[in-house]
């Protein structure tokens, strides 16, 4: 019957991480996105430190937020935003090591509703560590509702 | 029988807030800081902004973790330290404003695991709108278990 | 402009909860039913109880989720239903005494989506404990979406 | 150094599976145990529907709950107990079909704190439909610390 509508593409949703003008702040970028997933790498600099030099837990959940709800923009209509309405972050280690890796997947897509989550690992000597756990509820806003 | 132990003074927890490198990269400052209690603010600039020119998602959640977290150290001896388990953070209205406030406060707590919440508020033209609601679990960690 | 709809009566929305049948089978009762908050109670029994001899947490959950559920149905639109999107709860003490009590309200109501909150109390000779603590996301659906 | 303890049987398991009253109030079984993984099985009858015929969203949260607490209880040392301190459950899917099954998993055993997840599938004619999502953080309390 209708036609499914196109969703966003790669392109456009890393131009939508390069206008979020705190990654540049944090020095994160996404080098991943696929349909669905996405991963946004983060070099550990004393700046996104807390007071015993890991990396803070509020830049892991920043990190772990933004690569899932890029995974929701990847499954989202063209002419539609993505909102985080919520997400739940169990810290699960110290964010040690030389970089952290968010990796962000779509569990449930929906028409206004996607489920996601993310998981965090902290990289040290080349070895991945489990250091955060995220599960998110993003909406789908389109054109039209957002006037 | 046993005294209970002193907890952290105010300028204890101050201090460990200064130690909090990226509370610096994001100008965040925490003029707050009562038993059971604290604010942390945030003035509106272009360098913790998403897309839309709003505070990022990330930026309000880091900010209300960190408020509620300082809240429990108020209430955790002075020979130990506060980790965040874990947040739940509601999104509810976009932050924008002059500036953000989150009040992080303890709701329950206890002798290894502190329950705290916070609320998030923009501030414009000196209105106060709730924008953020977050529920936490601290683990107070003393030396001993530390090393 | 357009007429802000009617919301659900008090009758409606205790008609609703007798409709729930787990409701009956956990002998649960919605005393409380105002504009954006309600009360359900719940006897302490011994079909409700885990190994301990407590009231499990997942019933503990149950009766949050609801109150909080149905405080967002009293500002709902009267043609429309809640679904609950996610719920985080934290268990804070044992949910022991001669019932509980978990008072639901709402936090922020919107148009799609009603952030709320429930707290969940243990009454043991008259004094009421604290155990239980909720953050919820409820949707709201209108006829015309649910077809 | 210190031998490492041993942790529960999936026999002992099972025992205190049984011992919830509210499993066998709701007619729920766990035919799986396995180490750091179980699986909680619920018929779909009457008693524990909510208003539209659906397994209510708070007897999903209760069987998540259970399946992943019983998972730490197999990674946790056999004279200890488990608790749920928090969980967050997202329901994605209405439950409805003949059954329902939970998984639970232990994503990160530690020595005082186990992060789990759950999943729970509605099945319909042989076939699993995901329904909710859940992310959870369980203690675990040593004899010593009980008394």
């Amino acid at each position: 019957m209708s036609e499914k509508p196109e969703t966003h593409t790669a392109d456009a949703v890393r131009e939508s991480f390069h206008r979020q003008q705190v990654m540049h702040l944090i020095k994160a970028s996404m080098p991943v996105v696929e349909r669905g997933r996405t991963e946004i790498h983060l070099p550990h600099w004393q700046g996104v430190e807390q007071q015993h030099g890991f990396v803070h837990g509020g830049v892991v959940g920043m990190i772990a937020d933004s690569a899932a709800g890029f995974a929701a923009m990847t499954v989202a209509p063209e002419n539609a935003s993505v909102l985080t309405v919520e997400y739940k972050l169990n810290l699960v280690a110290p964010a040690q090591g030389e970089k952290l890796i968010a990796r962000g997947k779509v569990v449930r897509p929906g028409r206004t509703l996607v489920v996601t989550t993310a998981e965090v690992y902290a990289v040290a000597d080349g070895r991945e560590t489990l250091c955060a756990l995220m599960q998110q509820t993003i909406m789908i806003v389109t054109n039209r509702a957002e006037r």
